[in-house]
């Protein structure tokens, strides 16, 4: 029997707190201890924070540094943002304290276009450490960029390739309801649309790293973003959405290489989406085209992405590393 | 602009040749050589064995040992035999050589139950020389085993994996077609059966992979091969498959753990089938249902798979290695 892994978790919103659950279920892991900033959860028990039956004998705790020290976690899963700038001395912290990261934060997935200095900072104090971090998660980490990426080893050529992935956002988590904008009015998408931080994290992101690890020179990247409207009236466990009101949006990518359009990401996100999947077209030899029928389940499978890369990071290479550079992915069960 | 990676094809049948003609477009490989037995092609140039316009100034040699001695493959793409026992003075060859390999050998994509001193042996070549070797190829190596393996990382939980793949073996070249009985008689396919030679080797290989990597003890694995038998007249570019002759193979594998079953592969290999597809269902928390229509095309996947490889071999730990311990699959382009 291998010795178990000592985890952190770091952030105790939804999702952080999904990993708790998972987390505590593992035969492979011990939870070592919980940070989180919220006044509301520090000092309770992480069982009860995370909703579930059993105490763990765990207390969240204010001051991640100190916890860290103090329980010298080996791996921490850290969910607390969607962003380099917020999550940049979180992770310092954590890697200084000699723990690899597995990380939520979507612009982590593929770091290197938005924020060289980051990359540079992290990677430094990553490998001065012996330790390594990635970001992963369903999408980015998974749908939209590594998924594509294993079928494209099926190919000798290549001329094209084209991802969609269609989620009804009524069956997610209200957060996500809000984020894509399900019962907004068209003025208040285009007013959020014009404050530049709307829309789903990370496509950019996925379409950085297929270009990249594919080798295309990236001529051309255009992004929309558009609202899908509700025809009628959609009522979600958490919303009801009236018609003419925004359901989600509809947000694309395309990249040209070599002037000639070689990769498309269309992501549809919205309440009321009847026939959610995943999707992706090869155009190559052989040309490939694959359905995931309902889509892959993302709050499920965001969690699924963080706890099962354990094992890989913390078998990593020391230093910022990414998912196309880790070990194949697979359950960690 | 990387240096070309040296790469030598061993093996000059079909799937050898296809190779050679992939690797001779590929910008980031040198071919530097060729090995086969057969004589009618010793001596030759390599293009036009491969069924190239050009000659690549390259000759191909009998002789492996002076060939990979002179030559310095830093790559060996082996495509000689199925089987372990066939194999392993070649393998040995290749990495006293100093060159990783690369190889079908279907045996080769997971050989530790089959031959535990072949993996003793060829392991402790290859760390000796600070090589790696590994076995890959569509199936083994992708759409029964790794693509599936991949898809467990979208899950927290997992009651049950099935694999299914049906292939329209009337479409595929003509060592297949024999392969999976095509034409035969009924009789004659219960008389090979028996010989205990026929069926798609490595179906077995792709279920303990799955098995030992999601870390399922197995209790108990049962195959079994029956023959489609051809209900009408079929024809395909090779034969002519009478009505009531064996139309191919229909092979299952289930493995038990913990007193149920919990993987399933499934195997069509026949010509006339309507609809060849490539499926994988995960009972699983979230469940996972996926599809690729037409299937992934053997034949030039395979060649994919192979040629696809070679980077991530040159930066693999030495050793005996497995897909599922190499960095991600992807495209080489």
């Amino acid at each position: 029997m291998a010795e178990k892994i000592r985890v952190l978790q770091f952030g105790l919103g939804p999702i952080g707190q999904a990993c708790v659950r998972t987390l505590s279920e593992k035969s492979g892991v011990e939870l070592v201890g919980s940070v989180d900033i919220d006044p509301a959860k520090v000092g309770k028990h992480l069982g009860e924070v995370a909703g579930l039956k059993k105490k763990l004998g765990i207390a969240v705790r204010a001051d991640a540094q100190q916890a860290l020290q103090e329980l010298r976690p080996q791996i921490v899963v850290h969910t607390t943002s969607s962003f380099l700038s917020v999550v940049e001395n979180q992770l310092i912290l954590c890697l200084r304290a000699g723990a690899s990261v597995v990380s939520s934060t979507e612009e982590l997935f593929y770091p290197f276009e938005r924020d060289s200095g980051f990359c540079e900072r992290v990677d430094a104090v990553a490998r001065q450490h012996g330790v390594a971090v990635v970001g992963t998660g369903v999408n980015p980490g998974f749908a939209m960029d590594v998924l594509p990426l294993c079928l494209t080893s099926m190919c000798v050529r290549i001329k094209k390739i084209r991802v969609t992935r269609v989620v009804d956002a009524g069956l997610r988590r209200l957060p996500l309801q809000k984020k894509v904008g399900a019962g907004i009015s068209r003025a208040e998408f285009r007013e959020r649309l014009a404050q530049g931080t709307f829309g789903h994290i990370g496509l950019r992101e996925s379409a950085l790293a297929i270009m990249a690890t594919l080798g295309w020179k990236l001529d051309e990247m255009s992004e929309s973003i558009k609202p899908v409207m509700a025809a009628r009236p959609i009522k979600t466990k958490f919303l009801t959405i009236k018609a003419g009101s925004v359901a989600g949006l509809h947000q694309k990518i395309r990249c040209t290489s070599g002037g000639r359009e070689v990769l498309t990401l269309e992501l549809k996100m919205h309440a009321g989406a009847k026939e959610a999947y995943d999707g992706v077209e090869i155009d190559g030899d052989p040309p490939l085209s694959m359905r995931i029928d309902g889509g892959i389940f993302g709050d499920t499978a965001t969690i699924a992405a963080l706890v099962n890369t354990i094992p890989k990071i913390k078998n990593a290479k020391p230093g910022l590393r990414t998912m196309m550079e880790l070990s194949m992915p697979y359950a960690f069960l």
